[in-house]
């Protein structure tokens, strides 16, 4: 059975919401940032990034949302969280899924991890004043370019759902203003009136 | 037919190995990121990004190395790229690719491409600085818990081993010391003898 290594407030949100989608039979372990427990043994005997999300399945290990994600929707086919028969529009998803996770994602982890990047402290403070801007900027081609309407690929819910929903919670917090991207402003209310959202966050803030 | 819009010198080189590996037909088109082609409206109508690589197929446009590399395992299923019979092992692919574009391709970024997450010059050195130490932390990962070897995923080369032969290029002006890491140099002496990989480097530099 299916085991995901969560931490909440953190990008696992999409894996958990993608499961409840799913239908899955999962069970959850929550892993303390607060304490650093990403970076003991023990968890780092199951995920050496000492990151989350890490899902434990019947064949092994697996890290990184996107991927994640991805397995979620090819086991369960029949909830058809992506075009898995048609290699273009999965390479669609996929594609936006990798925009997450390389760039939005990423410019927002300068707001709180910039010491990955930088050692000097006004350096880090540097990066936290653009946050702001950078993540803005995703917001900007999100809107403009990439999400479809209603759901990220159009008509049609997918996987790249669930890691928007996630990530944009963030928003307000890196200092980027909603009411500036309706449509993602939208998507958002949209997601969180679905059940299997509310289950996710319920039992992630519980 | 296939047009893979590339920049010598980016990670765009992975897609363009991938297409040889899987025979396919194409043409490439080279993006002068010297003359800031990318940010030019004719390349912006391609790719809004304004990065590479874009590949142009006959259903649309695509975006994203690890997209691009999962779209052309599955449409030239006789190459056997990827394991596309077995979700487990396909998201175990996806999960390596994902890592390179979101952690070791951003900390190599670190390096030349500061000014996206800071303004300050002090603070865009202070990134510089930390980028053998950012990147060094991804290869001993890589090194000691990622690359299975011969090839990434072990006996069968996949669209992983194209894309870490093309970051790992990178790793002696990363300053990172690739004796430190003789799996990964092993790695890539091994994919610079392939003749995919000479013909696809021969074209982007001739």
């Amino acid at each position: 059975m299916i085991k995901l290594y969560y931490a909440p407030h953190t990008c696992s949100l999409a894996s958990h919401i993608a499961l409840e989608d799913a239908g899955a039979e999962y069970s959850t372990v929550r892993i303390d940032f607060a304490t650093e427990e990403q970076r003991k043994p023990e968890y780092l005997a199951i995920n050496p990034k000492g990151r989350a999300p890490a899902m434990v399945t019947d064949k092994g290990i697996l890290t990184e949302t996107p991927a994640i994600l991805a397995f979620i929707a090819q086991s369960f086919p029949k909830a058809r969280l992506a075009p898995l028969d048609d290699a273009f529009l999965f390479a669609e998803v996929q594609a936006f899924n990798s925009y997450l996770c390389s760039t939005l994602h990423v410019a927002h982890q300068h707001r709180m991890r910039g010491y990955r990047w930088a050692d000097d402290p006004a350096a880090i403070a540097a990066m936290q004043r653009k946050v702001p801007d950078s993540v803005g900027s995703c917001y900007h081609l999100i809107e403009g370019k990439m999400l479809r309407g209603p759901w990220v690929m159009g008509e049609t819910y997918t996987i790249c759902d669930p890691y928007l929903f996630t990530i944009a919670q963030w928003m307000e917090q890196d200092g980027v203003d909603p009411s500036r991207f309706p449509k993602v402003r939208d998507h958002r209310r949209r997601m969180s009136e679905r059940p299997a959202v509310k289950r996710a966050i319920a039992e992630e803030l519980a």
